[in-house]
């Protein structure tokens, strides 16, 4: 294999009108564990021209193609005559492939419909991969002046499986031995993209050969190292841990766990070490908050009570708010949001307590409180401390953020108070 | 525009290693629906070369060119210079759109890091298109011998709004009128997507030219009719009205909407319009059932209180229900989640309620009561009326499955008895 690696053509129609690619997210995860590297995907819709042209374009750059789709019975499906006409080759029956597939009807108490005839057809000269899952096999193409061009089903299972069984160990040859492809992340919250830039921009050099990437999200900002598979397993783990110490230490009070850690339960975790209860008052998060901690198995363990309190009523009566905290400051306020937390925490008979109420639009904001303007606090054992939050997004982003912000104070709280 | 129609660009490594390309997806179907059509997909890393190779090699095939991400303040946001590089152009700072940068993080009580300053800057005579959502503006780079560029941001919220707001109408306005690709909608619920076949088996072929797609979620099935650009406007109304009306009255029981119809806002409708106040009492959905009601604008009109009562203690002390009832019969009983439903109603003065008790998993099943049993409760006016249900899929899927079948239990009370 050239050091270019591979190029993926996904081809359908339904592709480019809108439906998910998800064999391309797939086979891209699962070249990456095998040390593969895809550098290029192109997606054509179900058009002989097209499908071919995007393969002649990624042979000019690499040597290996794979493709998925296009291999089915019906008259939209092209791949093979496309690849057949790119090589010159003619489309020859393979009659052992063709007895398989009539049996496979046949066992089924079914006729082979005519159609199903050309799935045996190959490109003379081809390698055939048995399909054990449908009808269409896969196929190797090889011309010796341009390279390699696999096909492979569109249906994900078969595609899955002929990948798992025949195309990786084959691509792992031709590679020689190499090392996988790895991925660790660093979770972050409550700093910005650009914010997380500036502090760490020396330490992205310091870390080669591992690369760096930041991944936005609207619940915090992801810093993704890739070891390219320049390195074996042990070097590799070691390099991932001096980045993730480096990057860590300048970035304490926003880190919050590492790969597909989620906030919540790393507040769940907190709370149960220390044998702590909680309870939650949301206002304009309107149980989101609650949620997000009650997705995590084994919550019950340390979460007593949830409210929603959208109505001045219900944040008086359910809350115990008073009446002329309201009248005074507002639903939305540091006082308002501290009395909510300390009458959570106080009904439910709870150690800890999350309080959140804010304007997350579309309607309802003012000059002084525009939309997106929330107050959160947290309270863990001691007093409850609040904040004011400036959240852009619409109404589920703003919702979605200042929940995250939520539990992101209470874990503060927890690490530093209890 | 040639009728080669556009390509589409989309820039990011993670999309090379495993990511979902959804920005693809999107932009797939949002050109499709102004029929516009998107003619070939490829996809780069960060990658200087490459993202220039692959928007000039997209440059000899067509002459407009879509391209998402890589436009971050960040080393590995590469898209603006590889354009400047493609076109021999200058990056040149707009001062207009620094000053808006600047503005944007003073509002928010930040001072801008000088990694922003990049995403200020554009290659020499593009055209900026705002955004109001992020930092990066949109691009338009047009070089007469080749065609044009459009960059956009890779985040999905602020690429979408660009797109509605300012690309689509600049493609509509170049591409001269088309009949539109468009899709409609019915959504149901309660009921499997082979039951739906069945009962409209016949019809698929008498609503031709529209195709009929069957399309499942975890909250129910929705029947998505499309129209291929083959009707004119008035043509094509007619065509959905006959299918969707055809459609309607087999499935009566199931439907509760058409196209993009949340069953949450639909019972928000039906309170509104019958002056009824609501409250909410959940267990195994944790507050997914309220976050959903709450996820509409003007959810405060009508519901007054949710309450997560996860422990059979805040069962009791929040919403009244009998310490006899749950020694007799359990937390997930029908006895149970009638008095949550009578208790939440009567706390929060509402007219109406909801209420969830089950078993969510992964832990906590019974052989008589295995994951995925969940009782639902709901009120209007009259008795609250129960329901068991049986459902599958994990921890989220039940909560998610068990929140939209409460909806639904409530949608039927409301036009049937309030």
């Amino acid at each position: 294999m050239r050091p270019g690696g591979v190029e993926l053509v996904t081809i359908g129609t339904e592709l480019l009108l809108g439906s998910i690619d998800g064999n391309a997210a797939w086979l891209g995860a699962a070249l990456a564990e095998r040390g593969i590297r895809l550098v290029r995907r192109t997606t054509v819709g179900d058009d002989e021209a097209d499908i071919r042209s995007a393969i002649s374009d990624a042979l000019d750059r690499t040597s290996i193609v794979l493709c998925t789709g296009g291999l089915g019975p019906t008259r939209d499906d092209l791949t093979r005559p496309a690849v057949a006409g790119l090589f010159g080759r003619r489309l020859i029956l393979d009659q052992r492939w063709l007895d398989i597939i009539e049996q496979r009807f046949r066992e089924r108490g079914m006729i082979m419909p005519p159609t199903n005839r050309v799935q045996a057809e190959a490109p003379e000269g081809a390698r055939l991969l048995p399909n054990a899952r449908g009808t269409a096999p896969g196929l190797i193409v090889e011309e010796p002046e341009r390279g390699v061009v696999i096909l492979l089903p569109g249906v994900p299972r078969e595609m899955r499986a002929l990948t798992r069984d025949h195309v990786l160990p084959w691509l792992m040859q031709r590679a020689g031995t190499t090392h996988p492809i790895r991925t660790r992340a660093l979770r972050t919250t409550g700093v910005s993209e650009s914010g997380i830039a500036e502090k760490v921009a020396d330490l992205v050099d310091a870390v080669a050969p591992l690369t760096v990437a930041f991944l936005p999200a609207p619940t915090g900002e992801d810093i993704r190292f890739t070891c390219w598979g320049d390195l074996d397993a042990a070097a590799a783990d070691a390099a991932f841990a001096h980045a993730i110490q480096r990057f860590r230490e300048r970035l304490v009070p926003w880190v919050y766990g590492e790969d597909d850690a989620d906030l919540a339960a790393v507040v769940g975790e907190l709370l149960r070490a220390r044998g702590l209860t909680l309870a939650v008052a949301e206002s304009c998060t309107g149980g989101v908050l609650t949620a997000r901690l009650t997705a995590i198995p084994g919550a019950s363990d340390y979460l007593l009570a949830g409210h929603v309190a959208y109505a001045n009523e219900a944040k008086i009566g359910l809350l115990g708010v008073r009446p002329e905290t309201l009248a005074e400051h507002g639903a939305v306020a540091e006082a308002t949001v501290l009395e909510m937390a300390e009458g959570a925490r106080r009904r439910a008979g709870a150690e800890c307590a999350l309080a959140v109420t804010g304007i997350a639009g579309p309607g309802g904001g003012t000059p002084e409180k525009p939309v997106g303007t929330v107050w959160i606090a947290a309270a863990a054992r001691g007093p409850a401390r609040a904040k004011r939050l400036h959240l852009i997004g619409d109404r589920n982003e703003i919702r979605e953020r200042a929940a995250q912000a939520a539990l992101a104070l209470l874990r503060r709280e927890l690490e530093e108070r209890a």
